[in-house]
Order: C-alpha cells, then structure tokens, then sequence
C-alpha cells in the first residue's frame, strides 16, 4: 500500500535541504525572460536555473522542405561554469557531447508530442535551453521551461495557440539508499541507484527514460518513482500557467 | 485482464509478417563470429543483423586513471546501405549524429549496471555495435549481442566471469494502430504512436525508454508494453545461454 | 577645446536611451554569483548582462610547463538567444567564430598584463565570459567582470592577491553621426562610423582597439572617444572594487 | 624465362595457408546481398570480406551541376572490429584517414574509367564498401565488389547497361623474402618488400599503384607482379559476371 | 618635444640590424606575382615575405545575396616551415587558431574601409595573404601588400578604379627596454612591453591595436608609436604605388 | 622499337612549350631556401614551384615510442592562389582533401624507402611541402624537393648522412593525344588519357601510380611512360646533387 511506504520513507531517509521526499524544490518560472525575442523564460527548480528562448524560423528543415508541416526542435547547453566542476565549453572543443546530444532530442521529441505540426504556418520553431546554474534535474527543468517559451511563441503564430493540445512538464526521480525521492537534485543523482525522468502531459506520459546504471530495477520500483512524478504534475501545470497568464 | 486484451488485439490486427503481436521475429547469435578479437558475435533479430565485437584495452579512460576501478563502454555505427534509405556516412561527415549519441550511451550504461567494473582487473572493455542491416530494433538487438560479445571478454580477463552479475536482453515494443506489439520492425516502428526500448536483467529492469512522440500515452498502455517485452527475456536470455554454452 | 566640442555634442545629437553623450549605462557586478566555484561574477551595462566566472586549474598549458610560471586564460560565449536575431550555437556548428577567438584572445591578454604569472603557484586561472543578454559592448563588459572573478580567485591563491599590480577596466566608445559617444549599446554601434574598445588600468592603458570600418578616422576623433574612455574609468573601477569589498 | 623463375619460386618458399605463389584464395561475391537498394554484393577474397552496395542519387556533384554528365564516387569504410588489432572508429574520431581517402579515390576512379558518364542520365551512383572482415587486400577486394553493385545500379538505369564499356577487376601481389606472390594476405602485406595493387579491365590495365616502402625495387619485379595480377584477371571477371548471371 | 624624444631613443639603444629607430627595414612589392588570377603580389618587410592574391568571386556571402553590395574579405596563413620553429600546419590539425581569425578579420576590415561596395557589381573579392617567411610584422605587411592584390582586381571590375577611396598600408611598432621602435622584427616584438598595429589611408588612422601584454602603457607612448607609425606612411604609399604603376 | 616510337611521336605532335616529347622543363632547386629550420629548398620544374622545409622533432609518433627507430613524415599543401582557379584553402573549411592525403602519404612513403629509420637517432623529420605556384606535377616535384630538404637535415643529424641509402627523384608522365609525354604540365594533365606518377632512386623504381581515367591503358602503354621517367631519372638527381653540393 502506497501510504505505507510514504511513511517507511520518511522515517529512514532525511534529504539534506530538509525537503520531504515527495516534495519539489523551490520551482519558479518567469516569462518573457526577454524583452526581444519570439518567447522566452527563465525556469529555476531549486538550484537550477535555465533560460529557454523561442525563435519562429521561416525555414523548415530540408526533410521538410515541400510539406506543409512546420517543425520544432531544441539545444541544449551548459556554461562551463554553471556546475561545481567546470564543464569543458563545447564550443572550444568542436563538439557537443553525446549526453547533450541525448537531451537536445528528449526536449524535441516532448514538445513536438503535443503540437499540431501542420498548425505551425510552415514555419520551425527553435527553442534554446541555456542551463545557468546546475544542481540535478537540468533536462526536466529545461523541458518545463521550454514549453512555456514555445507556447509563447506559437501565440505569435496564433493568437490562439490552436496548434498546442496539451502541457508538457517534467521531472527527475530517483531511488537514493532505497528511497524513491522526488526532484532529485545533483548530490542525490550522483547517489542514486536508478533515476528516471518523466514528461508528462495533462493526464497522459510524454516520455519515461528510468535507468539503472549501478543495479536493475524492479517495475514496483519503476512504479513508484511514476506516483512520484505523477504527484507534482498538476503544480508544474499550474507554474506554467502562472506565468503564462492563462 | 490481460487475457481479454491480448484476444482483442489479435483481432483488431494482422502483422505483415503474420507475427502474433507478442511474438518475436527470427533471433539468433552466433558468437565468435570473428576468430580473432576479444569477443564478438552476429546477432539478428529478423532483417535487422549485428556484429558486435569486444576489445579488451589495458587503458581506462582518462577519469579513472589511479583508481581501481575498470570501464565499459560502447560505440555504434550503420553501414551507409544497412537501411532501405541510404544513411550519409558518419565519418566522412566528420560527426556522429545525435541519435548515435545517444544509442552508444544507452548501450554503455545498460552492460555496465551488470559489471562489477573493480573486477576487470583496471582495464576497459570497448564494444562495438555494427549494424549491417537494418529493419527495426537495432538499438535492443545491439545491445542484447553486445552482452554476448563483453560475456566472452570478461572471460579472457577471469575464466569464472566473476564480475558479470547478470544477463542483459532487450527488445524494443510499440503502439501501431492502437495495437501493442512486440519486437517491432522498421515499418511498424514508422507508424507507431508510441515506442518504447526495454533492457532487462534476469529479474529486473535495466532501463525503459518510452516514447510518445505523435501522442502522450497512459500508464496502461506502457504497461502493456512492459508486459510484452517481459514475455520475451526468458527467450531472448536462452538464445545468448546457448549462443555461449552456458 | 574639449568644453566646447562637449557643448557643441549635446546640441546636436540625442541618444535613444536619453543618455548624455559622456554617460554610462547603468552599470553593476554582483560578485560570487555562484556560491560554488573559485570566482565569480554578474556584470550588466545596461541591457548587456555577462556572467564570468574563474576555475582554478592546476595544470598549465603545455608550452609552460617545466616552468614556475602560471598562466591566465578566458573563454567567452553567447547564449543563442542573447541578442535580438538568435545567434548560431557555436558549439552545435563545431567550431568558434573568428570574432569569439578575437574577444577570447582579448580578455586574456588584458587580465595578463596586470598579473606576475609567476606568483600564480603555477596554476592556470580560466576565466568563462557567457553573455546572457547582449546590448553592445559585450567584450568590454566581460572584461570588467572578468577582473572581478579573477580577484577572487587569485584570492584563493593568495590571500595577499599580490599577484595582481593593477585594475582592469573596460568600455566600449563610438562615433555616431559625427557624434563621439561613450559606452554604445547595440543600436548605436550598428551605426557607428568608427568604434573603439579600450581596456585600462588605473592609470594606464591596456589595450586599445580602434576601428574605422566605415571611412577612416582622424588623430582628434580617437583622442576624443579615449578621453570619453578614461572619463568612466574611475567610475567602472570603484563599481569592481564595491562588488569586491576593497 | 618466366616459367624458370615460376619454379624457382616454388622451391624457396611455402605459403602459410599452403596456396601457390599464383593462387588465387577463395574468391566469391554474391550479388544483390541486400534485398533493398540499388544494388550490391558481398565479396570475399579468403578472410576479408567486404560488403558493397551502390546507390542512384539524383542529385550530381556542384561542379557537374548543369552539364549532362552523370558521376560515380565510392566511399570506404571498416568495421573497428574487422581487423586483428581493433581500429578506431573514423565516425567517433572526427575525421577518415589518409589511407581511407586514398582508397576511396583509387575504388572511384577505377569505376569510372570504364563508363560513359553522359550515359547516366544526370545522375550520381555512391557506392559504399564497407570491409567486415580485412585479412589484407580490402581495397582491391572492394574494387571487384563495387564493379558488381555498379552494374547492377547501372541497369536500374538502362537495362542494357550501354554505359559500362568494361569490366573492373582488382587483385594486390606482393614481394615477400624475394618471392612474388598472388594475392597478399595481411601477413604477407605486412612483411612485404614491395606490394603492389593492380586495377585491370577484360584487356588493359586502368591502374597500378606499386610501392616499395622497405626498399626500391627493379622494373624486372614490377613485371613478375603484373604478369601475377594478369594471371588472375580472367577468373575473377568470370566470377563477377557469375554473380551477375551475364 | 618630439625632436628631443627621438634623439633621445638613439642614444639609449641600438638595433639588431642596425637600423635607426625610426627606420623600415626594406620595403618591397611586386605586383602581379602570379601570370594568373585577379590581383596578386608578392611584399617584403625585411625577412617577413607574403604572396597576397585577390579573385574575384561572382557569389558574394549570403547575408548580402539579393542586396546590390559587393563584399572584401581575406585569409591568411603561414608557412608551417616559415618561422624560426616550425608551426603545425593548420589545415591537418584542422582549424585555424584564434590568432589566424583576429588577424583575417583585421585584414578584412581594413580593407573594406575604402572601398565602395555598392560600386563592386555584386561581387566579392577574396584576398589571400601567405606568409612564406616570418619575421614579425605579418599582419601589417599581408594589408600592405593585400591592398596592392585587391587594386589590381578591383580594376579588372572597373578600369578607372572607382570603388576605391583611398590607399591602406599598415605598419607595426612597438617599446622594446623603453624605446618606441618603428617596423620591429620578430626578435624585438618578442622583447616588446608595448606592440602596436597601425592601419592607415593616405590621411586619416583606419584601424589602431595597441597592446600591453607585459604592462599597462602611457597615452604618450600611444602617440610616440602612432608618430613613428605616420612618420613611415608615405615611403610605404609611395612603394605601393611604384608597384601598380600609378 | 624505341627510336621509331619516339620518331613517330616527334612528327604527330607540337608541345605548347615547345619542349620535345621526352624533355624536362626547366628544373631548378635551391638549396637551404631558408636560413632557419633544418634543411629547406625551393624547387621548380617550370612553373611549378614548391617550397619544401624539414624540422628535427624529438618525438617520435606514438606507435613507435619505446622501440629504437625514427620516422619520417610529410605534410603538403597549396596557397589558395597557386593555381588558375582559388582553391579553396583546406584549413578554413577544416579538413584537409583526400588529393592532400593521397600526396602527403606518397610523399611520406618515398622519403622512408631510402632512410635506415633506426639511424636517425630516435627522432622523426618532418618535411612540409607547400607549391607557391602550381602548373602539373606538384607531387612530383614536391618528391623531388623533399628528398633534398630531408638530406639536410639528416646531415644535422649524423654528418655522413649514414642513413640515407639511395636518392629519390620523381617525374610525372602522361599519355596525351597517343603521345606519351615526360613531364606533363598542368594543361597536358587536363586532357591525358593516362597519368603516371613515377618515383625512382638512382637504379630502381620506389613507387609507380599508373592511373588510366579516361579508360583502360595497355602494358606497352605503361612501358613508355616508364621508358620517359627512367631517362630523366640522372638529370633530376645531378640537380639535386648540385644543390646539396655532393
């Protein structure tokens, strides 16, 4: 029974900003970032901060190119400064990494799950996720944040937004000393056992990307870590749509 | 009840290879494929052929130089003519792409949560997955060979493979028309709404990589797709068994 | 005479922003932006907004090594989204734009003229410039901040920071319309005929840069714009030494 | 007299796998490997094995853009794992190396000397070589294989194939410890003085590459390798138009 | 008093070559290197020998495809073998350094400064500047001579040599143990506190980079440099002149 | 017969230099081009010219370290401007051709076949190629210099020049119109059938590159293409011996 487990929880593990283990960090977002631009925000979960940047291109990927389908896609960085290590800039060494390659194509994928592509007047909209200051969960962060600087944008399209069906939100879970912990950030994602990360929409998953580097995992496991996430959805919706005004 | 379920699909639906839709394609491995190297092997899971091949290297990466402890790690690759489209060579390009990125990191993680990498006596065992032809599933086909590939490495470096803790399969399932189908091919993949990868360990879950991109999915439908993947490792487990006698 | 050029300015010319032809933007630096790190800062002119932040690193450059001497090095970027066109990833492209090798050579030749390298215990200090929101003035804000983030970590060093023999200070200056302006943002740097950057210290001058892409420029037109230069330095070197507390 | 020097050869020296100096190892290519694409062959001359595969492009290089001439170009590649030491992957690396542009530009211009580009209809074949296995002689093994993927593109195009003037053979001999031999495997290669690769149509020669890396070597030895190549010509272009059942 | 300055300088020091502080070393141009091309000549300062070459491009850069302006731009390189160490050639490391892209974006700038792109009929003029022996001084002798390669092709467009306002030469100088220095060579640039580039028309300063790299300078060592700089822009005119023949 | 062939050749066709079909052009070098570095020379075969320069490394590359041998190595390159098209400079575009490749490892491979590696001292030379000006037989001539570029620095190295065994000369022959012709020159090259490239050592043959891509040539063909080079072999090396003074 879920409630049992929250309580043996509680009792055994004590998360060192105190927070309880179903419980979120501090999450903020603020739209409009910039004054320029075709939709921005700024995201902050706890210590993690990211600035995400919509930008409407009238050119469609060459795949594309004939169609009548628009297209969204994502980048995704870090400054070299923005963790306790300094991260190498991708840009000095002529590439990007493959974790970064792994999350450019989760963010894209995510948004584009709930986007009418042949809405988008022909036209790509290109989100940038900038990751400031880095304290775990900096992909969940950017996906939640990256859907506000979206919807902004595809309101300059459409005044409307027909083109959007559904919030996307995310956050990352994780199983630390055998406690499945809520928004886990750096310290606990170095610790964990299994983390995984969840995008949601409204009341359907988006993507689930649960792994375990250092053991496998159970589906009861698996299961919890989903209630977790779950559970935080309709806040994150509400931040969203907070700062969006709707 | 999943009995009712699995009868309503087999209804609503005809594969074009007149598979029952929890049913795998053709699977072999023949290991040793090559007489020289470390470990290798030829996997197929029906069109779709692999070889993969272990190299055992007396240096671990960089960031783990004066520890203890060994590494694995993965690389994959398509022949330019593995698919029905020819793919642009990576290495005249000059990069790999993202989704190669993020396939070798999959690959990595997934064979290092089995390891016990402070037995491979600090040295790194590379794998490569090649993918000669492609029809669907080359991710979970690569990775299930590359298990049997890094078996028969561990083995040169301790003859009891002491340090593997446990078997590595996947396969890769998806929503085609409503229907959750095992094992999808590169045309059913093309139309699914929603695919996921699992890799599994004897007991457990290794990683889940669901993915709704055309629509988000409910927590039913994923575990649909868990169940299917499931009623495959058994099998998918004994074809490496007896690929390597053991 | 200058008093009278200076009369002669103000009649003839109105800056966007309302700002006299001899007036800063609003400029600040918060230092120890980051509380992890060796150093770091926030410096805004105005709408340019640049985080620098310094890494102690214990490994000199090959070309130093065997040496007892240290070495100071800057990386710089932008945030795609910073300015009002987004600007190309430079990281997804593979390679650095000859102007971000120009600025990061720049900040780091200026940073080393004030330091004894050999005090430095033979570490490198690397200095990241990311400019988050992009004005005009980009290089000279980053190596105003850059300074700062330096200070600290020589700091770290030595608590003396004795390595360090001077301030180092920068802004960027114009002529617009006949116009010489100081500290030009975006706008007016898009029309400037001649622009100018000028990095001091205290009492000397760094590094000048002084361009006339337009038409050439007369002796009188630079001495005007590096009179404009050194009548913020003060101001610029009290903002550093608020931020740093000394 | 040659066939004095034939027998002296046998005498003073006994090949590894027990050929002749002027036997040929098992040579065999199966045409239309995969059953998508434009064409293409497995070709195995004893244990290197190479897949060859070709593709219409309609879409000519820039420099023959608005000429009515059509192009044929090859790219080369090998598995890491195909050798006995493992090669690094050129795709993870950034770059192919010398030697792969080198065989790249030799399989091209041996393709194209024996066809009629105006014939192409203005269009590109790529053909892909990709060794599976390599035990010395990948690329001429790779020319008789792409000859074969060539043809069977070209009669995509016409199916009386009146743009190929000729057939395209390809055999490497090699002088070890004084002996001339018919093609070198890899540790012949990698203990010959001299090794020479021969490219041959039904009756002239479309190129020769002889090098003596260990030493100079005489015209009179030159000789011995071309009547060697010249010995196994008419068996391999009968194995070819075996496989291509013409 | 500037008089009394100079005498001053040849009191306190003596140069390597023997020349006077105030002295080119020797200054040659030979236009019309090459038979071939659009504009190309060969210039010395002293030891430091370019080959500069402009051709005339019908396809300016993109950013100004559909406008009516022409576009300048230039590269530069050296030698690997052109300096006292040998320097690792560019094109097989595969990019070019920070210094190679400040130094073309100077070259280009200056160039574009007098002249009249809307008067280049749409075309671009790339200019080429190879340094075949190094002995300080590159940049400035690249523009000088580069000015020379693009007059010749800007006449090929226009006889009359129209789009071109006024001359560029350039100049280095720099404060070698206090002494301002005019022309140094690579020997003293080594031992320089204070380098400066000099950019300049017939009668105006198009481009100043003066550089402390050891130590803050004075506005009056600024001024003694440009002196010195000013002093040499006639000889250097005139020999650009000889060498077109105007 | 010789004689008559070359009669025959003689009658049918006018070289547009007026040179006779089996003679040289005009071939000069000079040694010691630069008075720094370790051995360097200018060389021309008409209008052709190639600078080739030597450096001393102390490092051997990493697959010989720990054994006794040296290594020798080249590097080729072009201006841009050399030719009567730019090409496109291969450090900007960030890699370098496979042509490059190609000659760069032929020219690598001919130096090594004459030099006892274990006699250099545990060092590698390395010998960088770059045509000023280019008119045909670029590698040839760059074969030709290096050899004299290499001999200078292996005197530095061992007075005696012990580990040289042989001379290294090239020349580069073609089949122009039936005409087979010595030293073919940019335009000839254009329109040859057969192109052949031919190393030599003062009796033997080093590498012959023999490429037929217009169509398929025949082994007499081939012989007097040989037949040219071979009476050209004692000109090319009492050139070189007269710029090294031996």
């Amino acid at each position: 029974m879920t409630i049992c487990i929250r309580k043996l929880v509680d009792c055994v593990m004590k998360r060192l900003d105190n927070r309880g283990y179903d419980q979120l960090r501090h999450v903020a977002i603020i739209a409009n970032y910039y004054s320029h631009g075709d939709g921005s925000c700024f995201v902050k979960f706890g210590n993690t901060h990211v600035i995400c940047s919509a930008t409407i291109d009238r050119n469609v990927p060459l795949f594309l190119r004939g169609s009548n389908s628009g297209w969204i896609t994502a980048e995704y960085g870090m400054l070299p400064g923005a963790g306790s290590e300094r991260i190498k800039r991708e840009a000095s060494g002529g590439k990007q990494s493959g974790r970064t390659h792994e999350i450019q194509r989760l963010i894209s994928r995510s948004l584009r799950s709930v986007v009418d592509l042949s809405m988008l007047d022909q036209k790509q909209i290109k989100i940038d996720c900038d990751v400031i200051q880095a304290d775990g969960g900096t992909r969940t962060a950017s996906i939640t944040g990256a859907f506000v600087a979206m919807y902004l944008a595809c309101k300059k399209i459409d005044r409307n937004v027909g083109m959007i069906n559904d919030s996307v939100v995310a956050v990352s879970c994780g199983i630390v000393d055998g406690t499945p912990l809520l928004d886990i950030n750096y310290s606990e994602d170095s610790n964990a056992d299994v983390d995984a990360n969840f995008v949601m929409s409204k009341t359907g998953i988006i993507e689930v990307q649960a792994c375990g580097e250092k053991r496998p995992f159970t589906e009861d496991e698996l299961q919890k870590l989903m209630d977790l996430a779950k559970s935080a959805r309709e806040t994150l919706i509400s931040i969203q749509n907070n700062a969006l005004g709707i």
